[in-house]
């Protein structure tokens, strides 16, 4: 996208998209941040979410794509709507103010953010920081700094909502290999509920699962006792 | 609340809130509908479902709550955020614009609406219209007529909702007696999900949730083989 051959959008000062992109690798899950650059005469550095404001002409779907994009340079991702959140003294503290007025044409705006996340194999993406981000990271869930803004609430929000739906909705499998065996599946629960199973409890709830299906078939290269695979099936 | 004796708060011209209530009584889902008035020069009478724009001063929820309270007056009940829409072109119909003109300060604005749901008792409630509302009616989920904006849309969304996770994350059992039959609950179901079940395999079905009790009790009234009485266990 070359950004100086298309006139600039206006852009709506009211409404903003922001981005909780959760990777998840070897057992480990985390949250993609960016670091804002310190220019102009905003002296503090800050970690963020990826986010910003909407152009008036599109859908919040595509700025949340594009907005990602902007900053990351991740794109092909499923992001999902979850939640907006409207405090009305969401952006109140002294840095984001600094932040603003320095970035913003309408510093003073009520921004109303309508959050987005994504759950991906983070071994798939790298990610690169432009525009206003002068870093990326990916940061272990457990170990988020101080964020910009209401960010700590919306990366907790999203992260209630992945765990709520991880068992409920089964959602997240298609991080796992296609077949896979029990105990990777407790392994990715484990990291994403923040739970240590008992391996026999583990197995024994699964039992009544009717969405996993045991395969006739072992995993390859493991010469003692080779574990059984599975695959997920819609019931 | 004495409307004018309050200062006007500054209205966000960018984002509304809407709210679709529903309703189940005696096996029927219904949805709470406004009438617009048709004053000003705006001809056309239209259904909606309550909704307005936010002030700048109160967080969504409340601005949900009061907005409800205010074209209903149906207060006291739990609404939850579901989703917010954001089309560009949601506002665009004539017959909204000419509303829009009538009605808003601003109507040229791009308004990103926050929707809301609750699932209610409806015989526990007496809507009553007041403000642009000229009537008030419960509309089975099945007869929704033409509605204003995109309110077609956000209604068909929040049921998707609804019956989504009715099973996933078994909502609505507040809305049975507190020690219901399986009769009562196969009714319920039935009327949400728009289905017919089977009564020996919906019973079948049952056994294998563990979230539901059967207590040593039947249901009183009924001479001849009068049914098991059920609670709901969160489990």
């Amino acid at each position: 996208m070359k950004a100086n051959s298309i006139p600039s959008p206006q852009i709506n000062p009211n409404v903003s998209v922001d981005c909780v992109v959760f990777g998840y690798s070897n057992g480990v899950l985390k949250v993609l941040l960016i670091k804002r650059k310190a220019i102009k005469n905003v002296s503090t550095e800050q970690f963020a979410i990826p986010g910003d404001l909407v152009n008036q002409d599109e859908s919040l779907d595509a700025a949340a794509e594009k907005i990602l994009f902007g900053l990351t340079n991740i794109e092909g991702i499923y992001l999902k709507q979850f939640h907006t959140f409207g405090d009305p003294n969401r952006v109140s503290a002294l840095k984001d103010q600094e932040w603003l007025r320095a970035f913003r044409k309408e510093p003073e705006a009520r921004v109303i953010t309508v959050a987005y996340y994504a759950l991906i194999k983070s071994e798939d993406y790298t990610p690169s920081p432009s525009s206003f981000a002068g870093e990326t990271q990916w940061t272990p869930i457990h170990e988020i700094p101080t964020l910009a803004f209401d960010h700590n609430l919306i990366v907790e929000a999203a992260y209630e909502h992945l765990k709520d739906n991880l068992i409920d909705k089964r959602i997240g499998f298609e991080l796992l290999p296609e077949k896979f065996t029990l105990s990777q599946l407790q392994k990715f629960y484990e990291a994403i509920l923040n739970i240590n199973y008992d391996k026999r409890n583990f197995r024994k709830n699964l039992k009544t699962k009717t969405y996993l299906k045991k395969l006739d078939e072992k995993l390859k290269g493991q010469a003692h006792r080779p574990a059984n695979l599975y695959i997920y099936k819609e019931d």
